[in-house]
């Protein structure tokens, strides 16, 4: 027996149709590429999507077609968003901040046909051109009057792209599993894999995101994401945003500490969110300036897990709460937000600090557990770590064009390559990558939270652990370390240091002195190129 | 091209899944219909629900299967519908304050093979039993200790029924489009017309009852839902509470002043919702004992316009914050509701007062329109009055058996049967209902408006204004009064008291005084039967 409730397809154009009904006068503000800071509305906005699904169509793309966006937080990389998903085709973010021949790779692996690229990254995209196999057309997010001199092809900019379009135009009507959406994911290892999200994925994951316990957000916020569309879909609030009808602020390109304090300031911002080095910036420049922040409530921290200073600057000496976050681009992004369930309430502070440390409980819709290597649930017990897996709506059930099917299993989990565990209140805590994490005497030993001690020494600028093959314990730590510009902290120093904060069968076996640690182009250490340089080193207990 | 995010059906059982695993210790608080206020956790109605479905599978009972409730809010009706739901059959709820004859018309329709009873209304069924024609068991909601004796088919209490049953239950995997619930919409004419919920519908009506702009609670909350679940679903608060993992108090079947209010105050509720009735009855009863609220924050009230005074009082001197709402069983039942969008935050009080006299604006998920006669969309200037019609993913397609299929359009709207305006900033306000409007020279009277303000006269108890033919106009007001005791108002002194406060050409005809204005057994008037009394009344102007 089914149900007679009315087929209403979960679309994201529908979205933006409640927007501009419901908060049509709403603002929707700008830091632009050009300059200025430029004010329109959802209503505006929603007319100018439609323009935008027009000039798509009459240059010839259809349903399923990808169009990448290669573009800073700006009203228009919003436009062009729903433009493309009203009419059917999919947005392609690309992250500008990968190797260039990775986003060439990930263009050619999504068979863009159309690229919207804002002015910054002409250059890069002029370099690129050539390799970018199916790239068609290039509107350079702009108007006539900044446009530049480019032999790319069909550069036009955007607003004479746009001048023939009327925007009467009525959205497609879609299935709401249809695509909407892609974003790749750059490992620290292998080729990008992309996730492909659905119209029915991004409106759940919204309405998630906007739920009390995650984001908690509503029409009267005033909504930073500072955090990019390109990294992770802003975390969701291109959509949620306008769910809602809050007004928007998008910052553009520039994210220094000043920039971000004026957006927040001259349009009294109440939500922001990105990552923790944004915010060290932030805080900075406050600290240089003697500034505070009087209209901002509240500030989501993800990508990274969140140092606590951060925690406490923005709480006890701004008023800010903060709000520790934990997601991946294979959800949507959205795993668990470090809201206080009513347990914690009367926490002394410094317990709540520790639980702050955390990153968070799931939502209704993000099903999680722990496994050991048996794919056996782990307790929640606040210690015990294992596999981090993940189930939902908003997550991916596989990648375009089949990479990875060993991170999906038959019961539709996500194995997300992370090692957490779980208290028995729920909050889960990030304390490894899978591959990164050591395995010693068939125990398990978390790189990332010796690193997070040692670089708590004065003398030490950066940490890494890598586990070192071992003839009895298979592996042992080895600790990587880059010293701070004028010091010199012996060995002994750093073991000292460690020594009570960890188990001691934790306490690394070694430790090297290095002038740098190798990073990914997205700031991640390489482990695995640490891992190669010292799969030779003679641990003094081998 | 699909997305390819996972399949994971939207199912009522998984919102107790989350509650379980994430906020398993969360109390569930019920004032029992025994008598003693009873603990437990949605941990543990977790398990019960399984067991529930246990019971219910050992009792013959299969998918899509109809199993009636006629039971007031508690942890045992919350657990009865999630079992239900949870093993593939339909809950539905009788509502037991409509006329007997009307609850075995529906139950019949419905085809009830099983049905779940509160002692309270073990009588009624005893005296209806001979005419439900699909009942073959009747499970009394309590223990063996208090199982009354009775000749009902099947009769078991409650917890020997679960007794052989250990929940160790899988819940079976549905569409999510699959039949979870009924509720029969009963109108003050014709009969009975059922909702057919599906999961999907009801677990997205959960999502939009929590977002921030509609009731807006989260974890932190304690929830009351004084409104009962055999109204309109309590407004989804039997889904959104697990949902969020909010402590749930359930007040069982006492309802009175002091009733409510012992429960708001021993258990801290922080957010409760019910008819206007209700809260009069709590108002009063504060005003007489001197208590205040320090606990609960919010308020939604909703099933009939409620009184500038409620508001008032539960906002000056309580400082409890009132939400409007409105919506229909056959939309889940939430359709807008009354929060306050920025533009009312710098409002004067009397201005800001006269928003909340409105219905409130639609959430994501609710599109709604006013139109003419002619299906017109008509502007939304706060002004133009209209039918008003619906859409979403958790409003009714058709009622169960094709009845009432005139309510539904070719593009899928339902004509609600209110006549309302829309303000420009997208606040909806009910002025009557469409088959009570008076249709004077081919304009519209609304009779709720002038009865609103007929009733705020100090000598009149009741108004009622219903269209008399007329040879020019077609219809003209007439109001209908009820005096209060010992008032002795002449029609002028009302006819005066209107004057200035509604349109000219609005004001009625006539008045007549009467001692009683006709009922329905849910206390709505009975319009039909007045209209019908009047068809040949004298109007002097005619």
């Amino acid at each position: 027996m089914l149900g007679l409730m009315q087929q209403w397809p979960l679309l994201c154009h529908k979205i933006l149709d409640h927007a501009a009904v419901q908060h049509g006068h709403r603002e929707v503000v700008s830091r632009s590429v050009e300059g200025p800071v430029v004010r329109t509305t959802w209503g505006e906005v929603h007319l100018r999507a439609r323009r935008v699904a027009q000039a798509l169509l009459r240059d010839g793309i259809r349903e399923g077609d990808r169009v990448g966006t290669l573009a800073w937080n700006t009203a228009r990389h919003v436009e062009a968003w729903y433009g493309i998903m009203g009419m059917g085709a999919v947005y392609h973010t690309l992250n500008p901040r990968l190797f260039p021949e990775q986003i060439a790779w990930i263009f050619n692996h999504a068979g863009d046909r159309l690229l919207f690229v804002d002015l910054t990254f002409l250059p890069l995209v002029e370099k690129l051109a050539p390799h970018l196999k199916t790239l068609e057309k290039v509107v350079i997010l702009t108007d006539g009057a900044h446009m530049p001199q480019t032999g790319l092809p069909g550069a036009v900019a955007y607003e004479e792209w746009l001048a023939g379009c009327d925007g009467d135009f009525a959205w497609v009507t879609l299935d709401e599993n249809a695509a909407a959406g892609m974003c790749y994911t750059s490992g620290t290892t292998g080729d990008p894999k992309g996730v492909v999200y659905s119209h029915r994925s991004n409106v759940l994951h919204a309405m998630i995101a906007c739920m009390p316990d995650s984001m908690g957000i509503g029409s009267r916020d005033v909504i930073m994401p500072v955090v990019p569309m390109f990294h992770a879909n802003a975390w969701g609030l291109a959509q949620s945003t306008p769910m809602i009808g809050a007004k928007l602020v998008m910052p553009g390109g520039k994210m220094d500490g000043a920039s971000i304090y004026e957006m927040l300031d001259t349009e009294k911002v109440t939500f922001t969110a990105a990552v923790p080095t944004i915010w060290m910036m932030l805080l900075q420049h406050l600290e240089e300036t003697g500034k505070m922040l009087p209209y901002l409530k509240k500030v989501v921290i993800g990508g990274s897990a969140c140092p606590r200073v951060i925690v406490q600057k923005f709480e006890e000496k701004y008023g800010v709460a903060v709000i520790h976050a934990w997601g991946m681009t294979e959800m949507s992004p959205l795993g668990t937000l470090c809201t206080m369930k009513p347990e914690c309430a009367d926490l002394p502070r410094d317990e709540l600090l520790a639980v702050k440390d955390k990153q968070g409980f799931t939502p209704f819709g993000v099903e999680m557990k722990v496994t050991d290597d048996h794919d056996r649930s782990l307790p929640w017990d606040g210690k015990t770590f294992g596999r981090l897996k993940v189930r939902g709506p908003a997550v991916a059930a596989s990648y375009f064009g089949g990479a990875g099917a060993e991170q999906f299993d038959a019961e539709g989990w996500f194995d997300t390559g992370d090692v957490a565990h779980i208290d028995a209140l729920g909050y889960m805590q990030i304390t490894d990558r899978a591959k990164d994490v050591i395995k010693s005497g068939g125990e398990w030993i978390s790189s990332i939270e010796i690193e997070n001690i040692a670089v708590g020494y004065p003398g030490v600028a950066e940490a890494a652990v890598v586990g070192v093959p071992h003839p009895k314990w298979d592996e042992r730590p080895l600790l990587v370390i880059v010293r701070r510009k004028n010091a010199e902290p012996a060995k002994t120093d750093i073991i000292d240091f460690l020594r009570g904060k960890i188990a001691k069968w934790w306490m690394p076996d070694d430790i090297v002195f290095v002038d740098e640690i190798p990073h990914t182009a997205t700031g991640k250490i390489q482990k695995s190129v640490l891992r190669d340089r010292y799969r030779d080193y003679q641990l003094p207990s081998s």
